[in-house]
């Protein structure tokens, strides 16, 4: 059940900088007495290499928990009913394990419980914290900045209160939708709707740009805001189909809400695509493919996202033990290209 | 989105026992000077409201970090893939929210995690821990109680080491396994076959009991082995087709597990439930009421389990705070019965 992952050792990285073993020892945990071109070559190998040291060595000298959250800013029943967040702790499960560091997963029934998250961070039951799934206007990150733990954001958070930049990976979500609308403009589609994501989410409002970048502002009931859910996806595809009768073509901020959408349009008799084409985007499996029809959609490489983000968090946490500044940690925010994947729909 | 939950106040549990508030803090803190009778009611009150302190009055004199973890002892991705677990977790979220103790998931990717899982409940980030999905051989129950943390387990262990009774929550999976045989017996099927969970899961074994307790030991070959998994209700279902064409009924140890066995039937042509019932156990929607044909199930009450799991815990805990031996702190065991809920296919 474990899958095999095939993790850098100390010896590989001693060979890489060509020193030795104990060389390498002494840089990764931090000691002194190892002169600074080679010191500069060891590190080298370990980025390259992508080692993290092993427990027993590294907690001699850092104090770590080797024990890392994870935070989802959706209330837990969410969390297991969209397949996107099921996907994104895979990659960082993946990730953590291979590294032997615990995946800690703090759960919560909504935003209300967002201060005792951040008191559980700040306790100092764990190295760092990856979170995902941000809203607008929630206090968590500036909680966890004042906490003081290394985080890592899967989205590019949305705050302007002059703090440096945040630690991100996230999909080219502007550019996907750009690639999606345009693909149903070459069809032929002239009025191309667009059901929003939570507009309190980046991931949304880059969609929602990336639809306008292609459509302009040409008729503002073409847009209709949503949440991401398939319920939603249903509401806001009747109140489209009631305002502009004459659609031809829905971009869906998600599968799911892509989802809702296709079941309205089956109930009201349009046929996809030949009457409505519609496109989502994720590409959760079987979700997409198990559409009917089979879903159109931008894919985004969620469990790699995941795996990206325990990625930079460990090699962050790791220059930190050897007193490297943030900025020197080699780790620097990443926005990963997506992929329009042609099925039935569109 | 939170649930609004009515949680029992210092002044009920004052109220009720007849004494003031300061008499109950006493009390519930673990504090001394109140004499024994009075104590005594205070105690009485506080089980039968089910009153747990709040948090920034007990963390005075308790330690406590306010926060449970929850191991589930499958890989991860196997929590995600069965709506079981996901049903489990709400009931354990819902009542940790409503006692203001954070919910620490503790993923793994396979059993050979969890000494690292051990090494974290030992660490004191937790005040207690939910276990469940245990497999026979685990040393996880072993390392748990090595590190000291209370635990209360969701379905019944099984080990025989001498050591005192561990304190968990279950179906009555022999008693709905019965019921369900008894069921297939009443349509006056007489071919009737088992495809089990995985044996090395005391629910596995409790419902293959269930069904040896009317079947007899009639026809061995009746009874496949599986593994709570759609894939391998496919397979045994091929199998049994194979040893047994005659087959008129298929009691499945899981509704995942009849699900597959109901696609090999409809891909071999057979009809449900003219020519085979079906009966699974569960009953996680939409997957039961969705089958095709809808499924007659064992319905447990899976959120209750884990609600009651918490429930548990959290008394257990409260009565450890005010210097409670376990026996005197009013929790043991509870067995939840189970309901045949009649569908289409059996």
């Amino acid at each position: 059940m474990t899958e095999a992952v095939s993790r850098p050792t100390l010896e590989a990285v001693a060979a890489r900088a060509g020193v030795s073993r104990a060389t390498v020892s002494r840089v990764v945990n931090g000691g002194d007495g190892v002169r600074e071109p080679l010191a500069e070559r060891v590190r080298q190998a370990v980025e390259e290499l992508g080692y993290v040291p092993n427990q027993a060595a590294r907690s001699l000298v850092t104090k770590r928990h080797d024990a890392v959250a994870v935070v989802i800013a959706e209330p837990e029943a969410r969390v297991f009913a969209d397949p996107f967040f099921a996907l994104q702790l895979r990659g960082i499960s993946k990730e953590l394990t291979a590294h032997d560091n615990q995946l800690v997963l703090l759960l919560t029934e909504g935003r209300a419980d967002h201060a005792r998250v951040a008191r559980y961070l700040a306790g100092g039951h764990v190295d760092g914290a990856l979170v995902f799934s941000l809203h607008l206007d929630d206090p968590l990150p500036g909680l966890i900045r004042n906490a003081g733990v290394p985080t890592v954001f899967g989205g590019r958070p949305d705050w302007s209160d002059g703090t440096p930049g945040p630690l991100y990976v996230d999909s080219d979500n502007r550019g996907g939708a750009r690639e999606a609308v345009r693909h149903l403009v070459d069809l032929g589609r002239t009025r191309i709707a667009h059901i929003t994501g939570a507009l309190d989410q980046t991931s949304a409002v880059d969609r929602l740009d990336g639809y306008r970048d292609v459509m302009g502002e040409a008729d503002p009931r073409l847009v209709v805001e949503s949440d991401f859910t398939p319920g939603g996806g249903e509401r806001a595809m009747r109140e489209l189909l009631d305002r502009c009768p004459d659609v031809d073509a829905v971009f869906a901020a998600n599968d799911l809400t892509a989802l809702g959408a296709l079941r309205v349009l089956r109930e009201r008799g349009r046929r996809v695509p030949e009457d409505v084409a519609v496109i989502g985007f994720d590409d959760v499996l079987p979700v997409a493919e198990e559409a009917d029809p089979p879903l159109t959609t931008v894919r985004q490489d969620i469990e790699e996202m995941g795996r990206l983000m325990a990625r930079l968090l460990l090699r962050g946490l790791a220059g930190r033990a050897r007193g490297a500044a943030p900025a020197d940690a080699a780790v620097s925010s990443v926005v990963l290209p997506t992929t329009l994947i042609r099925r039935a729909s569109a």
